[in-house]
């Protein structure tokens, strides 16, 4: 069988003649990013094989690499088989969970009212005259009434009580011991709250006794080999054999990885983590539990459950207790997930308060709105170009993206993260570069680059060389190869902005189906909430000169970082939270936009870039 | 690797060089009889190596086996170690369930009151006005409030419902949905009940609609091969390595084996077994759900825990339907098992009534006293003589084996079980036995042979040649080798007799200390309860004879078959019947025998032979 070693990692692994590189990749436990689950179309999965390739370049490698990098090596991983041993080089990948990591932990004071309680007890021995069993020895110092016990829980018990001179700790989750630990353990009681996003996958340990924060740890959704998007892994759980087995153990394995994180972090034994609440969108969690997703994908989008479901970890295969259990907040519908109710959670929009819109713009994009007292919520489908996927060169918010783009002195000025050599643009760089190109008058309103042949004089002339004709279109030059990371130039495409107009257009029509459902308007809007990371990172004055956002005054749009995180935070920490929370997919009015012909009406109306005056 | 064949039930297995011969028909999944855990004492293991053996005979091997039988290739299982090929006879097992599953059902009416429910439900399609989730539409339809559901029994639901045109039955216990079926399964809804004796294991397959027994099936208990009695399987479970886990796999094992012989016989689908209900004695249900017995053993044998408990069928690793409940009902104390709450419901024990005192004699022997409305019950050590263990020629009830043995017209008559020519003696022969050579004055009360050296005019002319002197004392030829099957000589040996008086006086002074306790004599007795095979089986004449039961009239003496599996059953058929089970453990006034002066005093006041006038 031929052998792959993939460098810098160091990774070798046997594979079978035949074998597709990425899939290979995957199995040695690399991550390569890719948005089109294997198709050839989105060139992301570029590697080098050391050497040089023995087949000629696909067609699809052709169109998406340059002739330079086919003579270096370059291929598309998924293009490749495996015929015989080879050493394959994968481009280390920037970091691009730093900014979802440090956004985590926004809501400072958790309640403290945590599910498990643990009690320290010291039994009496047993003797002749008083022959009562561990367990109901136990049990009457409890005084906690019957308890349900599992046999593994009392496995080793005997021989523990014993050893520890009859000092044993009992954690105790409503009518159930999940766990019996020798000596006094009520100091050690954890829990971690999870926000399974489609894209990236972040955890939070918490300590219960506090309800802090005390470690927090993110990994890329590894389920991203099966596609970018929700609808592409749901076709892959309907449609391969033993689809939704793997896209439930790439899920479990990356919970398991940030769990292994968290404790390395922190020094924290495995077994006192009794707890995980889990948020995501309706997809992931039919994913993670392991729960067939086809019905979700054609009208009438029907989920297979919304009710939160609790499982022992041990079912799951995830290493904490294995008695501890695995909550996933309640679903609202078909793609308004338990992260909307954890938006709504964080940001109490459960409460009577302001009219409030909470929009959480990730690879689909929720929107929340509390009118009157009210609440409503949709799903639009954004697509992932906020994340920088089917942007021809996006990327994640890692060190190189091109993050802020401005329209200043006549120039293009722009910024990149970590201040780092320029490899793509992110999510909110594209904003900003859309918003920057309108301002010089680069780009129509309608969104067409301003046609350079037919109109040469709109075109001043420090852009002359920059706007020009790429394979698809025009195309405007952000970077140049020479001071690019990547040697390429990296540019705005025609076909970026396209998709930038689909993704924002939906978003607006979502907002105003929203607003006109609750009979208010936009300007009734006290405050518009942006919920994760874009919305901490993109700028206001661009969404809003985009027309993403309604328009109303900067001030009343207000970042809140990763609230659906900040939910699951919440109902980890707070059993009242919690139950707020299951009441929350019975409580809420979801509105379902796809079929509605008004949608259709506002969507084409809020295609154009309009810029608020 | 050698191979051994094993013949005639021709399986083949590679076994590494050195492994012994018992262990690998084990791994074969063969049974090989044996009461002493391979240590070469009980001789039952007996098998024949064809071509004959290479080794010399061992000392065991030499004091157990005659000189043909060596010749002719006989060895001891537990002695050899398997260094080449080589094909190894077993004797076929003669059956000896057939008195244990026929016994079954022995409660004729039982209550129907199960505790999983079905309901067959119609649901309505979903549709962009009714987005309601598959999960929700169904709680909807059951009227049944809040039930908790596990991802897995949701895994394929969508499809499920999609292709049965959205009708399908839930099987609900509880809060709980146990299952989701296509289509109208209510008609099919079945339990089984287990009997987890030390020796036999028996499984009852129940129609829980009718609560009537459909099947019955019994294995031999798979643990013997660590011992045949409790002590040695939990001096197995504490100090081998991983013992506690092959003792409980091995009941598993045992347990699986006897769902696929049901399911065999009755053609009903393995998923449609939604409840389990065991009963055994407190180590049979210790090592059943993995939990250490240890401090079952030594003073003051306190086990783990009491209470009934519950596991999922799947976290067991038995096969019926995943969610499937196992119950293994409470104990009562350190050996007073769950099967003596089986007795205590079956004869109805906990309801008030006469004076009566139930005997289970098992491998253990369990009594249980119902005085003046008050429970109470003690274990005594009565050790396996009664199921023909550490009895020279002992054996199961199975074709063959002694039952009768009769003194009339001063001769001595046999029956054997099928009237096969004879191979050993049973329990009930044994009693037998004795009695009839204390009528024939061969046997004095105090459980000596009469000498027939000293006392020659003592012993009849007819069995001046059948009473001889052994390796360890007189002996009394009940079959003489021309006869037999085996083509050996049956006998009653001196340590026979000793064997029977040490397990009748344990459970006669027992039975004493109960009535002491209660403050009534034995003449209070309206009745005494024979539960068991043993029971069933045993001449009450015979029992008396030898002082095995108090001296009361014959027709006081009731066998009601396996009280202990009827309780299962019971427990099984009806919730109500469950609920009086699990109150049991707490209403029962156990007695600690083994540390009492008075029962010393008691014991050794039985030992004799007292015959009633």
């Amino acid at each position: 069988m031929p052998i792959v070693k993939f460098v810098p990692q160091n990774k070798e692994i046997d594979v079978a003649a035949g074998t597709n590189l990425l899939k290979a990749a995957d199995d040695a436990g690399l991550y390569i990013e890719g948005d089109c689950a294997g198709k050839g179309t989105c060139g992301k999965c570029r590697v080098k094989v050391i050497g040089g390739a023995d087949e000629p370049p696909t067609t699809a490698e052709s169109k998406l690499l340059s002739e330079s990098e086919l003579k270096a090596g370059w291929v598309l991983a998924c293009q490749r088989n495996i015929e015989k041993d080879c050493t394959v080089e994968v481009p280390v990948q920037k970091d691009a969970h730093t900014r979802k990591t440090t956004l985590a932990g926004g809501v400072e004071n958790l309640d403290v009212e945590p599910a498990v309680e643990k009690i320290a007890v010291k039994l009496n021995r047993p003797a002749v005259k008083d022959q009562t069993a561990d367990l109901e020895r136990l049990l009457a110092e409890l005084e906690k009434g019957e308890l349900h016990v599992k046999p593994r829980e009392l496995a080793g018990f005997p021989s523990m009580l014993r050893k520890n001179s009859y000092s044993v700790t009992a954690a105790i989750s409503g009518k159930r011991i999940l766990s019996i630990e020798p000596g006094d353990t009520t100091e050690q009681l954890y829990g971690v709250a999870f926000d399974i996003g489609t894209t990236t996958i972040v955890g939070s340990l918490l300590d219960l006794k506090t309800a802090s924060v005390i470690a927090v740890a993110a990994v890329t959704n590894p389920q991203n080999i099966y596609g970018a998007d929700v609808i592409s892994r749901i076709t892959h759980a309907s449609q391969a054999e033993d689809g939704l087995k793997q896209l439930q153990d790439k899920v479990i394995e990356a919970v398991n990885k940030i769990i292994h994180d968290l404790l390395r972090q922190t020094k924290i034994a495995r077994d006192r983590i009794y707890e995980i609440i889990a948020v995501g969108n309706t997809t992931m969690s039919h994913l993670f539990m392991g729960i067939d997703p086809t019905y979700l994908a054609p009208a009438p989008f029907i989920p297979a459950y919304s009710k939160a479901l609790e499982v022992e970890a041990a079912e799951l295969g995830i290493r904490i207790n294995p008695a501890g259990r695995v909550i996933f907040l309640p679903n609202i519908a078909g793609y308004v997930g338990s992260d909307t109710v954890g938006v709504i959670l964080a940001a109490e929009l459960d409460l009577p308060g302001d009219n409030c819109a909470a929009i959480d713009i990730g690879t689909n994009g929720e929107l929340v709105l509390r009118a009157n007292d009210k609440l409503m919520a949709c799903s639009t489908a954004a697509g992932p170009a906020f994340e920088g996927a089917q942007i021809k060169q996006g990327m994640r918010a890692a060190a190189g993206a091109i993050e802020t783009v401005s329209y200043i002195n006549d120039g293009i000025e722009l910024k990149m993260i970590d201040d780092a050599p320029a490899c793509g643009i992110c999510g909110s760089g594209l904003i900003d570069a859309a918003s920057a190109l309108l301002d010089a008058g680069l780009v129509e309103p309608s969104g067409r680059f301003v046609n350079p042949e037919e109109n040469p004089d709109k075109i001043p002339a420090q852009f002359k060389d920059r706007l020009r004709r790429g394979n698809g279109g025009y195309e405007f030059v952000l970077v140049s190869g020479k001071e690019s990371d990547t040697g390429e130039d990296i540019v705005i495409s025609q076909g970026d902005l396209r998709e930038l107009q689909l993704a924002k257009g939906a978003i607006n029509a979502g907002l105003m189906i929203l607003l006109k459902e609750a009979d208010i308007s936009e300007n009734d809007l006290d405050r518009v909430l942006l919920a994760g990371a874009f919305g901490n990172y993109v700028r206001r004055e661009s969404a809003l000169g985009i027309g993403l956002l309604p328009q109303i005054p900067a001030e009343k749009i207000i970042a809140i970082g990763n609230a659906a995180g900040d939910g699951a935070r919440m109902a980890l920490a707070s059993l009242t939270m919690r139950k707020r929370a299951f009441e929350l997919s019975k409580t809420v009015k979801h509105m379902e936009l796809s079929t509605r012909p008004d949608f259709q009406e506002f969507f084409v109306d809020a295609l154009p870039f309009r810029k608020m005056q």
